[in-house]
């Protein structure tokens, strides 16, 4: 058995691949997701089931509440979730915080099961507007998560791993398939309906959809906007 | 009406010592509590009852698990309480990357309130023990939570304040005693009895019972091995 990882775990197309990517490099994974007031609460089912197809050692789905104080489309419904791709500055479907969050319950994990490497879907080319997906940050987080744990008695350090950090959506589908990822049981919709189908209009859909034409590989996605 | 802060408070000498301290300088106070598994879970209606005097703006506790995996005397029942305060390395009663999920959140709140000053009770006196106590660990943090969110990109930073930091346990109850605080309201006690009365055993009784000592001020504990 390889060494422990611990795998944030949305159920987006992203974290499945980084998940299948660990699995494949033979670390032992332990995936954790938040149920965290999100409006795309079905990602959770999705994280159950990729979860189990990777056969993971253990999966923690940690509930925690966002909507306390909102500030995002997602997590509070006074804000609409925008249609499309097109803003010039950070979004309104950034969480504050979020990814600082996450970060901090999987060093806490981690810390406990004495594991040292961390893994998340994070990219910054489809998603450069939200600061908690860029390099820089991780960099800090991951020195950060070092002296504030038993690490830094110790004389070890957390790696934070971000395989997408410069992939396109269509290099990670590439790569996803190539590792055995079965896309269908995954989402990215941010506002999906009461079935849990994917809109097809918001900033994740768009870039799911281009992101499969440009790979060249179907898009198993059930949209409810498409043409039946 | 002073600028805002978000200040982490746990019903314990130090945080209700940093609200009056924050409260004292004028800012806005936003108290934010975490109900995360703990043992000694009555601290929380201490939080409750020292928010209400300082007349917190908004008071939050938000709830977490992190008896999801444990790791710590006070997250996990199979964990003893130690006595007294005579560990040489970390002491059980660390709770792993406890300061570092906290302080996500206060930044998370902090940003959707527009608030750049967050408080917190750590004292790297009495809890050298302990990593998420010591300012190089709160230095690294402020400068993660600028480059995750959107202060990096609005050119502005959070201020990490522990005021506390370089202080005995008796020149907090002094200073505390100064600015109006009424101890009776607060509790340490890391194992408590189920009337919430203080063990008077643990480190954390042991320090409190020595601080008050030593400030020349009158404990106003109940402490259940107390002579009567």
């Amino acid at each position: 058995m390889g060494k422990k990882a611990v795998i944030l775990l949305s159920g987006g197309l992203d974290s499945a691949t980084v998940l299948a990517h660990a699995a494949h490099d033979n670390y032992e994974c332990f995936a954790l997701s938040f149920d965290y007031g999100q409006r795309h609460r079905c990602e959770l089912d999705c994280a159950g089931k990729i979860a189990a197809a990777f056969s993971v050692r253990q999966h923690v789905i940690a509930k925690i509440d966002l909507r306390l104080w909102g500030g995002s489309a997602l997590t509070d419904d006074k804000i609409a979730v925008p249609d499309g791709n097109n803003c010039p500055t950070i979004p309104q479907t950034y969480v504050p915080a979020r990814n600082l969050i996450f970060l901090a319950f999987a060093t806490a994990w981690a810390e406990t099961l004495e594991c040292r490497d961390l893994f998340l879907g994070v990219n910054s080319v489809d998603y450069s507007g939200y600061p908690d997906c860029r390099k820089e940050f991780l960099e800090s987080f991951a020195e950060t998560a070092r002296r504030g744990t038993r690490a830094v008695d110790e004389g070890w350090k957390f790696e934070i791993h971000a395989p997408l950090q410069n992939k396109s959506k269509a290099e990670i589908i590439r790569m996803g398939t190539a590792l055995g990822v079965d896309y269908a049981m995954t989402t990215s919709c941010y506002n999906p309906d009461a079935e849990g189908r994917s809109c097809g209009k918001c900033a994740s859909c768009t870039l799911r959809k281009a992101g499969f034409a440009e790979a060249g590989v179907p898009d198993p996605t059930t949209y409810s906007d498409q043409e039946k």
